[in-house]
């Protein structure tokens, strides 16, 4: 974002604190439950959870930084005529961690997807060399438009960005289709539902990403801006973590796993 | 490096900044995954995972003291012409602790490599005390240059370093390879990429430790020393971990240490 002073209401400047701060506190609240539950699940699922706890525990230190950085950018307060508005130094507040976060993350994330189905090692190992290149190409493709000032190169790169995205969720589709197929019954329904669960909070991102571009003023584009990153980093993290914690759960109960969920809980 | 403001441009400036935080992130997430996946892997390569842990744990507070010091560094910031630049003291920013860092955790890192191996204990002793007397003497001697203000000084500790730096080499592909051939088929495999990965990314530090003295510039060595380092540290350290566990987990998974994984489990 450009070198620039945005005028905020008290209102719109404590909207995005208290949630940068929801934020942790939901992302921590996670971290100790997904580490909890890992005797919850048979053995060969333990993975996907450890990886989910990883996942939002990088989250909540990023969230950490994010909401000092919030709170740094504050060049002063003015009152215009009845109503206190913050000065608020875009220029200060650093857009990057959230790129940092996503860079260690979204990877993470498919990771998790193809380690709850429970793959052989050879496919697993090409579905996820597959999807971590194009998590990576994704965010590198649209952090050059994040900080651009102008909206056409905020357009363009958002544009070249969304062409991993479609080949991820090809992947995720057809390709992984088959795998899902094989799974048992309650499981591959939760698992569609996860992928549903991914397009919709994936989805949320480009709408944050545009929300500065859409005319819709300085002030309101930054809130939204924002607000619709955090929601989606709090349902693409650790809600999809939830959802891969009962997927997990429900075929260690089908026993759908190489052992009895008594047998792995036993031998703990 | 002598006492001096070197002008960086923001971008330059908070490009290390990011990089360092990432860094934080990646250690600890790590850490975390190191800790919790020790009961993926047979009880003989349990020690190798912890010894895994420890160095990223280390490697994470002490990139979290150099992203202070960085940030600490700035003695101001001055305009030039439309671009903002930064006043950055290099006195004030403190490079012993990556010294420091590296002191604990490079001897670590090759008991890592000897621990996952499986040897008797009298061969691993041996192996484990050649290695962290040469891990020191390369440190030690590498550490005068790194703090020298000439290029002649840096160039000849630079050098003397070197001595022990090929000794470990030769450790790991001369006498530590008929080890590595006694081990499990695929397992053979992944420990000489190991050896690779080490080599790769080992010969990245000297390429850092040159890069102010290469002629390109203050500012532009200054920044390149320390995204080289940062990256070298990610992938020789939690990179490192990750293969050590593949190749641990895949050694769990062949039957070749002394119990099946479920005995490793039931053995809790």
């Amino acid at each position: 974002m450009s070198e620039a002073i945005v005028e905020l209401t008290a209102g719109q400047y404590n909207l995005v604190y208290n949630l940068f701060s929801l934020t942790i506190a939901a992302m921590a609240a996670a971290f100790v439950f997904f580490i909890g539950a890992r005797d919850q699940v048979d053995k060969k699922y333990r993975k996907a959870l450890l990886v989910s706890a990883v996942v939002v525990g990088v989250a909540a230190y990023h969230y950490f930084r994010i909401f000092q950085s919030w709170g740094g950018a504050v060049a002063g307060t003015e009152m215009a005529g009845e109503t206190m508005m913050y000065m608020f130094n875009t220029a200060e507040f650093n857009d990057a961690y959230r790129y940092a976060d996503w860079l260690v993350t979204v990877p993470l994330l498919l990771v998790e997807v193809v380690a709850v189905l429970g793959l052989t090692k050879e496919k697993e190992r090409g579905f996820i060399a597959k999807l971590t290149i194009a998590a990576v190409a994704m965010l590198a493709l649209g952090y050059p438009g994040e900080i651009a000032s102008d909206t056409g190169t905020r357009l363009l790169w958002g544009t070249l960005s969304s062409i991993p995205f479609v080949y991820i969720l090809y992947v995720l589709w057809i390709e992984l289709g088959d795998a899902i197929k094989d799974q048992p019954g309650h499981a591959q329904v939760l698992l569609r539902n996860l992928r549903l669960l991914l397009l919709a909070t994936w989805g949320f991102y480009p709408i944050a990403y545009l929300a500065p571009v859409m005319g819709i003023g300085e002030a309101t584009g930054l809130v939204a801006l924002n607000v619709g990153y955090a929601i989606a980093d709090i349902t693409a993290k650790a809600g999809f973590g939830l959802m891969i914690y009962s997927i997990a759960r429900t075929k260690t109960l089908e026993g759908g796993g190489s052992g009895q969920p008594q047998a792995a809980a036993a031998a703990e």
